[in-house]
């Protein structure tokens, strides 16, 4: 089944909704071999990864949906600070983060319902500083994706600590081949 | 932190026991949309992941674990069918699946643990019918990087669902530029 169809906001939300609880199922207890390091360098690790998650939800989907709603594209969205998780998740544990993305999630969902969005409301546009103009549906279907985006970045992180224990089954686990694709 | 250090058996039992959940959050109760389209032509979908991690279980690592206590390098392990889940999964519902992946690793872990394998059992080696030979913790070590290779490409094929609808920020998106690079 590949058909596509329009977008849906109660679809998005549908993710939305559960990416706490199954990042708390995969990550809760872990030992920090897998929840704190990354693949070198200054990339993220899982903690880093729910912080960012976190921050997004503070600082991104939804007050730049609202700056859309009430300034259209005559003002674009501030910038986003990729690395804002790093101050903001400072001293806190991973089962801290974890309790925090679920009561901010919830939160965030609840007032994405609270405002009621029109099917004509998700057509209106905002601007992006960098993309330019930008829809409200791709902005909410950007929020769900996101999510996956770095679920994804997750399991590959923590595949990498296993890189070399797996020997020539790497051959087989394309996520020991993946380099994350991101914009730099 | 990247500092590597030996394979532990506890570890990827860590992540082996938190897997089931982490697609049940995930997964169960999501709308079609998300768990029964793929990324076209005979790619799987959301639902086929999860009975191939299934099939798995039941066929593949408990299977070649044994394979090599009993039998060394002196006899191959048999090839994995990697579409045994089709005819497995038919007729099932992505909740059954849910459920049955639950018990099924459940048993399949505490089947692990009885095992009692001695550090020195992890060095032990047998025969991949492709990849030659391979040691205890080569393959348990597979074990877990393959549920997080499974997850990885679960989000991947989620996020491909909304590719059109995120516009441009697919820009900012890796898995959306992610092409699974698995060996054919």
């Amino acid at each position: 089944m590949t058909n596509s169809s329009a977008f849906r906001l109660d679809e998005a939300i549908a993710v939305l909704n559960r990416t706490p609880a199954a990042l708390d199922a995969l990550l809760r207890g872990l030992p920090d071999t897998w929840t704190h390091r990354n693949e070198g360098g200054t990339t993220w690790s899982a903690f880093d990864i729910v912080g960012h998650l976190i921050f997004a939800d503070r600082t991104d989907w939804l007050p730049r949906l609202h700056r859309i709603l009430e300034n259209g594209e005559t003002r674009p969205f501030d910038p986003f600070d990729r690395q804002g998780q790093v101050k903001a998740s400072a001293g806190k544990s991973l089962n801290q983060l974890l309790d925090e993305f679920a009561v901010l999630r919830r939160k965030s969902v609840a007032e994405l319902r609270s405002l009621h969005l029109h099917p004509s409301d998700l057509e209106r546009r905002g601007k992006h500083p960098a993309l330019g103009p930008v829809t409200v549906s791709e902005l909410l279907s950007t929020w769900a994706a996101h999510d996956l985006n770095h679920l994804h970045q997750l399991s590959r992180v923590m595949a990498y600590q296993y890189r070399t224990f797996v020997g020539p089954f790497a051959a087989y686990l394309g996520v020991m081949h993946c380099e994350g694709h991101s914009a730099p």
